[in-house]
């Protein structure tokens, strides 16, 4: 179509959409300001109410009122045919006088006058302006039906791209704006929502800031994490969610890619287990038909028992379940674990070195086939900065001991006691993370040789030094994303370990686990890292629970 | 080293080994056969123990007796330097005289004289004969202590690839073997195993077969699948074993490879939730502190919000529950789900052909680059045959009633009532399966549009035909590895489907899904598979357990 078919563009202040009203007055300073804006809330509510009775009679009307816009609104048209649509990100100036079809939720309407309706449309977080004003063919009852749609329906919308005058501030594709020749609806939202996306764009208040105002600085509602996540369907559509996400399933594709590539196989090992064989009071407890079963709290000792029946390199993609009542912004009660356990021939640093590369290689490669996610991100949570990776592609490797005089320069000071039978604690840990970003320049480090102590019973100790095991944490900011170890693979050696620790290596539930060894067992070691760690870490998110679909935890068993 | 260091070949019948005695006598007819062998076999006994005395004594004589083969043999040494080792696989004609280091188990050791004894090395079901005579350096001290290696110890093997004189047929790689000059302990076996691995390498007995004698025709003992299942860390390494889990892998990641391809989001949904959404007796009841959770029995409803929150392209790889009392060949209480869910414009069939393409990339590709596996297999389970594929590289789709009418074509007749209120029964998929075989020359197939009342409440009905559904099966030999369909995405469409069906659309636990649909949703389609099932159905195993690592069933919860 001709641009000359398209009717005078309003003045850039005419698109200029206004600030939405807070849900609730906040405080008493703002009292008279939110009254005046729940006046003018009500009035849109009203507007709207009108709109959308003219709508429901518009079609009706058009049959009879001979709408010169018929079959170009209303509900979508019934038809097999796949119509070419255009994505949001493959829009750019080369499309400028081009029509094209996408569809999108709406994300804000609004009639500015009988002539002139303006759309703000969103994909996948992602907005552009559209503007539909009166002209043959388009009659006044499309453009009612246009400024009076729901937000957060899906419609099918064709239009000409053309150049705003002025960049639109509010569209997140600001250099483009869409001129509305259809539009047609695919799936209606209801009129009241719970939260409004684009209040879920700005990121959660901290818990300092939580249940001081309703609404922020410029008079927004502030949405909770908790509303956030009651609503998380919502809150999935927003720009940082999708980023998120799409930072997530990076994580699992790229562990995959590099295990795959490593010759490792592919395993699923039982979540559902006949005894609690890491810890009781950790473990939930299944019906299973006449008797109890556990979840398991890690596939450890089945990704061992692969091991040793063979199997050589494995790794494992899966929910790991832990019962612990840890109501903290870092713990899940379910959450995404790749784990990896491989032999190796002469030393456990065979497989420490493979980790670190596996961890430096997801690292890296996020930040290069995800950077415009990245950069996304962190418009909502900058404080975190980048994520500092080693300059010369080599993860950083210090022993425990290390870190533990590290902290001491830094006038922590552990007892002789303390280092050997004790871990760091967590406050411990995120200093040791700034001394090392202020000393080696990276957010990514390994620590080896923790003390046995800390250690489970099938961890080897180091053949050098008992007081010490072939352990390793791996941390990002100072935070622990993976914990591994060689792993005791003789049977005397795993039963007096047991022993030590005050196990009975005869209980029940462990037969399987010590046959594997007693049948001969190759020298192994591996790792558990947690996903949403990993996201959470990277990106500098304040709660693991923003990198969780559906996060669980010992409050939350919904959405 | 050069070939004249070694000693005088064995000829070619002393190297065959003596078939294994069994466990016990199987009937009063093998009775007299029997005894023989239970001599022999407490003979054997008796030699390996007093070869046993003698290796004990070997290396303490060693040093004093000036051993010219001390540091040999014995302990493997402690290094960190890591030898280059060779794999079974890489081995070829190409090695001929060639000195390699390999890391292999013990199928079998024997002491044939003082100066003589073999070993069958065994790799990931691989296996290579190795023999050591004595000959400077190689003491009769090394040579005891070699024969006299226990069943399925892993050792560390040094020696010159040689030609046998004729090929070793009892080696899987038999035009070669390894004249040992080193051997060195890594991982000892116990003398008595539960069952031996090379008793697990001949298919379990049918359950007509099962109970009917304990040993075959040639006298060697019989596994039960219990047995081997109860032992899944021995069964593990037989070389079927190791295929079998190779083609578990490369499912899933031919799998997460296509799904990656077209875009997909790799999602990770809770298994642990609030309420029993999905059908109440069938699921699992877990504590969940104060109160109560369920597993997820598919990740269906959360996929679905997951589409809501605008992600339009996902999928899953992840434990699927069910608490479903079926004792069957293709039941398991877990198994790997392999999910997706996707969006689609104008028609289901979108999504169904994005399925189909799928399944023919999964199918055509696990042939291309699993064929050596493939081979492996059969040659333990040949009945069901090579694996039909479509030849023009498209699915076969048909129509339920297409296959009602191939069935009457063949005598079963499903009465018109049937026809829309049942669903094909197992033996009647299995009829149809054959009938396709014959017509189409295919195990793979489709069948769409079932009946509206053999669905679950969220399958979109047949626009043209409510009787029907948008909804399809996918086969493979005759059974079912797939469902799918179109689902719901309109909320008041969906709440009349739920109180067609007898369901409360209010009820608790629902909350969270309904209202995915009342803020919009676009019009979506998806499937779940079973990966195990995949597998069973693609090599035509006779018991799903045998594609499972650790299977779970309402009888076994270990190992």
């Amino acid at each position: 179509m001709a641009d000359s078919e398209l009717p005078t563009r309003p003045k850039p202040e005419e698109t200029k959409e206004a600030a939405p009203a807070p849900a609730e007055a906040g405080d008493s300073k703002n009292a008279s300001k939110n009254a005046l804006k729940k006046a003018a809330k009500e009035k849109a509510k009203a507007e709207k109410a009108a709109a959308r009775a003219a709508q429901e009679k518009a079609q009706a009307a058009a049959a009879e009122a001979n709408d010169t816009a018929k079959g170009l609104y209303g509900p979508i048209p019934e038809t097999e045919d796949v119509i070419p649509t255009t994505r949001f990100s493959e829009l750019s100036e080369e499309y400028y006088e081009k029509e094209v079809t996408v569809i999108a939720r709406v994300d804000n309407a609004r009639v500015q006058s009988a002539k002139l309706a303006f759309l703000m449309l969103r994909q996948q977080g992602q907005k552009v302006q559209a503007v539909i004003a009166a002209a043959e063919p388009i009659s006044r009852q499309m453009i009612k039906f246009t400024g009076g749609l729901n937000v957060n329906s899906i419609v099918q919308v064709t239009g000409i791209v053309k150049k705003p005058e002025i960049p639109i501030s509010s569209a997140s594709i600001s250099h483009l704006e869409l001129h509305i020749r259809k539009v047609y609806m695919i799936s209606e939202a209801a009129q009241m929502l719970p939260m409004q996306v684009k209040d879920a764009e700005r990121p959660p208040p901290t818990e300092a800031e939580e249940g001081q105002s309703q609404v922020d600085a410029e008079g927004a509602p502030i949405v909770t994490l908790k509303t956030r996540l009651d609503n998380r369907v919502l809150d999935l559509q927003t720009e940082t969610s999708q980023a998120i996400t799409w930072i997530s399933s990076g994580v699992a594709q790229l562990f995959s890619e590099y295990m795959i590539k490593s010759g490792s196989r592919w395993i699923f090992t039982p979540k559902l287990v006949g005894a609690a064989t890491e810890g009781g009071s950790n473990v939930f407890e299944v019906k299973y038909f006449k008797r109890n079963a556990y979840l398991a709290q890690s596939p450890q000792l089945y990704k061992q028992m692969c091991i040793a029946g063979d199997m050589e390199n494995v790794f494992e993609i899966a929910p790991v379940f832990r019962a612990e009542d840890s109501n903290t912004h870092r713990h899940l009660t379910e959450f995404a674990g790749l784990d990896f356990e491989k032999t190796f021939q002469s030393h456990y640093h065979e497989v420490l070195d493979f980790a670190e590369d596996l961890l430096v290689f997801i690292l890296t490669q996020l930040k290069e086939r995800y950077a415009s996610q990245i950069a996304i991100i962190q418009k909502s949570y900058p404080r975190a900065g980048d994520f500092k990776l080693p300059k010369d592609g080599k993860a950083l490797r210090l022993n425990y001991m290390d870190g533990v005089a590290l902290l001491k320069e830094a006038g922590v000071d552990m007892s002789e006691q303390e280092r050997f039978e004790n871990d760091f604690t967590t406050a411990m840990e995120k200093q040791l993370g700034q001394i090392i970003r202020d000393k080696y320049d990276t957010d990514f480090y390994v620590l080896d040789k923790f003390p046995m102590a800390v250690r489970p019973f099938y961890t080897k100790a180091d053949p050098k030094d008992s007081r010490f095991s072939n352990s390793y944490d791996f941390f990002m900011r100072g935070e622990e994303i993976m914990s591994g170890a060689q792993r005791i693979n003789d049977i005397k050696e795993l039963e007096a370990s047991m022993r030590a620790k005050g196990m009975d290596p005869t209980q029940e539930g462990f037969e399987d686990y010590m046959n594997a060894f007693r049948q001969g067992c190759p020298p192994h070691a591996g790792g558990g890292l947690g996903m949403n760690r990993i996201v959470m870490f990277f990106l500098g998110l304040p709660n693991v629970r923003l990198a969780s679909l559906f996060p669980r935890d010992p409050q939350r068993l919904r959405p």
